[in-house]
């Protein structure tokens, strides 16, 4: 079982992802998001890459809501911004959730003849390393990065999962960006949030208020499910 | 003084290298090479892409050696590989070395309106270091690579580099990349060469039986120069 971690979608093409589990990870806070509001019931996350786009298929989508930021606001048209916070059980329960992001989505849509492509984050870190586990496919863990920088907050989760699936699971790393994540991850075990206050994506969201946001998505296992792409390229458990 | 790492030429175009001093790092072996051959005495070192022109260069300079690798064995056509212990004094004193590389020379011709071009390597850490902090320029420690693909030793020669600009001259560092690599030095420091040995690039090179070449090249300050890249894009100290 081959585990790679791609670090930016601009170098995702050195990459094969033909017949592979890619875990796409963005998060501050797409995945996170994602992952928190199919955990609190809604039916389906269609991920779109534009504010207009998202108020259209919101308008076809019967019990749907709309939702997405542009610099940290509310995007003008949608209905909600993208906290993970916002989607509880009471608002999304049953509801198709129509998501804007950009980085995320962008990525998710250039991974081409996947096996599956699952969504990871710090919610669901064990349920995706156990999936990988028993699918023995090879991995690439896929950063959605920050406008295709390296970021240390997508990292540190890839290197979560590298270091687990070393010393949990006895499996052997070749890949030189795996071996570097896991070995960062090393001095973060315990206190995520902690690290990543240095980080340019922490220090950015704080300026709008976020703390509350980003303690969540820096929260390990709140939410044991496995969400993937399906055929129609909406995310589903 | 913003300091930023680039683990990729493929990232290149996310950084700004104008007016900034770029610093090359191709740890196995290309700027641990030019280093040592500088070092030794050569009185400039011309890096070329291909063979075809190495050679086509070579015949035209006067007092020249040609030199270059590919899959581990000199290039045919050429006279010497690319081991920087094979550029002795005795060999390249005020001799011009026409050296063919892949991945380094191709970086540096990628570096655009750069203040300079300098050239990096464990072998010339603290000069390096001391020239950055003297002309307090924004620096861009530029890693070439293996293929664009990230590599552990040049990561860890950038985090070298901004750990020393953090912690001995008190520089404040915003890059994601550079936290991290930074970070990661903190675990490989005093044991350079044993943290590689989980690398890609080390196994590749043990493979070829190049022990001793990997030891010398992650040999920290042997070489107290700095090379840079003149308007003929030759590399002279």
């Amino acid at each position: 079982m081959k585990i790679e971690v791609c670090y930016s979608p601009a170098l995702l093409h050195l990459f094969d992802t033909t017949g592979k589990n890619v875990v796409i990870i963005d998060i501050f806070r797409a995945t996170s998001t994602i992952v928190a509001a199919l955990a609190n019931g809604a039916a389906k996350v269609i991920p779109v890459d534009s504010v207009a786009r998202c108020i259209e298929i919101g308008n076809d989508t019967p019990n749907s809501i709309t939702a997405g930021e542009r610099d940290g606001q509310i995007a003008d048209g949608l209905v909600y911004g993208n906290s993970p916070l916002t989607f509880t059980k009471a608002l999304i329960q049953d509801k198709t959730l129509v998501l804007t992001t950009t980085n995320g989505t962008r990525l998710l849509h250039m991974v081409q003849n996947a096996h599956r492509i699952l969504i990871g984050s710090f919610l669901n870190l064990d349920a995706i390393i156990e999936y990988l586990v028993n699918d023995q496919k090879d991995v690439i863990l896929a950063c959605a990065s920050w406008k295709d920088r390296y970021n240390l907050e997508d990292t540190l989760f890839a290197g979560a999962v590298v270091y687990h699936l070393q010393n949990d699971h006895q499996m052997s790393v070749q890949c030189d960006s795996a071996i570097a994540a896991s070995q960062l991850y090393t001095l973060a075990k315990g206190q995520v949030l902690t690290f990543l206050k240095e980080s340019n994506h922490y220090k950015r969201l704080s300026n709008f208020g976020l703390q509350e946001d980003l303690a969540y998505c820096t929260t390990l296992n709140k939410h044991p499910i496995v969400p993937y792409v399906n055929d129609e390229v909406h995310i589903v458990i």
